[in-house]
């Protein structure tokens, strides 16, 4: 391990050094107590900027201007609303975000080509305009404003998802913050609806793209609620270093801290995100290894946790675990039953391709308990991978049954 | 259209000449009354036959059995059960399927070879040989057993799934009869746990392939239920010629009505599969058209009946047409926003990318109804696709989160 990194008693995504935040209740989501719905995330210093947005075909406007925004390598800020997503939206919709951007640069200051926008929520309706200018006028920025953000960006989240990391390596210190909203119409890639992720490091920009991918990978794109991909999705990085380091480039001591941090970072965001998917009781952990290569790895794990009946089967502690067998057999990768060992927690249930006799109160206390660990062995090569995902309730079923009624 | 096809009024698996079955209570499945769980088709007239299996890596022993037993082109008879799937069980489980068909051979006085075998139920358990044992000899078969047959095939499904079809064509009269069952682990390919078909027609062994292939396609293979693949699926066709007519081949004008006497019956069980999925209060029918192609048609539209968060909706009437967007744009196929128009039911909801104004009661009137028909035109080209699914309710995770406790 190069360097320490250590987790930041609660560290979000105002922690490094001169990034501000500040949101408020603008009215676009129904008032509960509590309720934060528009925000601003703000850097002091000019920062390296790159994203990866949604694979899906229908893009939300406000991934259309953000994608146009980062050609420049560069942002200052990001203006982010819940409630409506601002997502096939046509012309008006593009307008719309390009005001948002607008409207925030003038809080802040700045100029609106340095301002990204994101938008979660409802799918197929205009923003509220004039909640939207009033609520901006609102927004009031601070060094530690980065909680508010956290709320701001929920939608059916239950809690919000941030966190912080120190990264201390050779003479450089640094941190690593982040912010991640759930919490359905989540799949790989991304499966985050959104994410931002801040440091005060200097980075150069080819690496700063290449270790997000590697983040990702690793992290948000193995997490699936629903198998559902939005058109929202976008993880974004701004680094603007005023940590004082030399930028950090591929190959360094300094690259491998930081790919580290960020790894471990996402990781527990994305966790965060699995464990409060829509109507989520537990969080489930599927490892595959031994299987022929990364991308059959990557893949058994994610049928594995994606697959409804297993999901389902683990809400109801039933020990159903032939279900786990169906997905992995069913996603293509390359499998043999006569080498398949299977693990529940630190029960075995199947050792090359046999069922074991199993204390079944034994496994139903594990598939009950808050975090379900399945291992799955494949024996067939070196690669491994894990996955997260949730359980499969009623709830999810009611909160999207009447989701706009 | 080639000849003239015609519904049968309880037409069921035995209508067409020449076909017995039987069933009865062998004890595999739990006891409710009215149950049967165990039960075999035979045909007095040595049969053309060919069946797709299912796509999982992780093929059940009947499944491996039968493949091999489909080899010769030929069948008299197939045994099948519920309640157990005689899947991932090793070569214990290979030796239990081959025993059943020698039971079922005994009792009908076949040979063994001659026998498929299907079973579909818990996966990972050994079939109870006993029960089997015993049940089998209890099997008596009539001309009028296919009702009897559909029943034990029942795992969660809550009715038969059978129905048959006359054809008159030129001087030839035949039948086709089909009994499928669902109604979880249900996507393509292909969407159906168990399927069998039968027909007095002579048809050739070539074109038989041929013709399961293509009335699979705009049928099973283009329903979904849950996304979950079984390690069971077997579709079968038989034809034993008792009809009396000069085999079909490709090409002919009782080929063609052959075909779209198929395909019919084959659409009506897949939307009885759909429409009894598990938890299911209706039946989801999508059509895209306007798509640059086929599998782009076929891709979007099993994409949008497949999403949990466009199920979900229409369980609840909710009328949050957006996620119909996001499914079709995360399904990877070719969409230009600005192009698409759609439709559920009568009611236009968006022109050419553009969201209208809808009469909101009427919308959640359709939503509520026992068929709810979604259609998306692309407008990009002229490939159309129709699949069928059912809507995601909180009985399904009841359900599947105690299928075995």
């Amino acid at each position: 391990m190069e360097g320490e990194i250590e987790f930041i008693a609660s560290g979000n995504v105002t922690s490094p050094r001169g990034f501000h935040a500040g949101a408020t209740y603008a009215g676009i989501k129904r008032k509960a107590s509590d309720v934060l719905d528009l925000g601003i995330l703000f850097s002091e210093a000019s920062c390296v900027a790159t994203a990866l947005f949604t694979t899906n075909r229908i893009k939300a406007a406000p991934v259309v201007l953000s994608q146009q925004c980062l050609q420049s390598g560069r942002a200052l800020a990001v203006v982010v609303n819940s409630g409506c997503a601002n997502a096939f939206t046509g012309e008006q919709g593009l307008a719309d975000a390009a005001e948002m951007a607008e409207l925030a640069a003038k809080n802040i200051g700045v100029s609106p080509e340095d301002v990204l926008v994101a938008s979660t929520g409802v799918i197929g309706q205009q923003l509220p305009m004039e909640l939207i200018k009033a609520g901006i006028k609102q927004v009031v920025l601070a060094v530690d404003g980065g909680r508010k953000l956290a709320r701001a960006m929920m939608t059916t989240d239950t809690v919000p998802k941030q966190t912080a990391v120190a990264v201390r390596v050779g003479d450089s210190e640094f941190t690593i913050g982040g912010v991640a909203k759930g919490s359905g119409m989540i799949h790989p890639n991304l499966a985050t609806l959104l994410c931002f992720l801040t440091t005060d490091a200097a980075v150069d920009i080819d690496f700063l793209k290449f270790a997000l991918l590697k983040a990702a990978d690793v992290s948000f794109n193995m997490v699936s609620i629903d198998g559902d991909t939005s058109p929202n999705d976008m993880m974004l990085i701004m680094a603007n270093g005023l940590a004082g380091n030399k930028p950090i480039s591929q190959g360094s001591r300094q690259a491998d801290a930081f790919q580290q941090a960020l790894d471990q970072l996402c990781i527990y965001l994305a966790k965060c995100v699995a464990r409060d998917g829509e109507g989520a009781t537990k969080l489930i952990e599927v490892t595959v290894s031994g299987a022929p290569s990364a991308a059959e790895a990557r893949l058994a794990a994610r049928a594995v946790v994606s697959s409804p009946l297993v999901k389902a089967a683990i809400h109801g502690g039933d020990p159903n675990w032939g279900r786990i067998m169906a997905a992995v057999g069913g996603s293509g990768v390359e499998v043999v039953e006569s080498k398949i060992d299977l693990h529940i927690g630190n029960i075995c249930l199947v050792k090359a391709g046999c069922p074991l006799f199993f204390d079944k109160k034994e496994l139903v206390r594990v598939l009950r308990s808050s975090e379900v660990p399945i291992n799955l062995r494949l024996n067939l090569g070196t690669a491994t991978a894990t996955a997260w995902g949730c359980d499969l309730s009623e709830k999810y079923v009611t909160i999207n049954s009447r989701y706009i009624t």
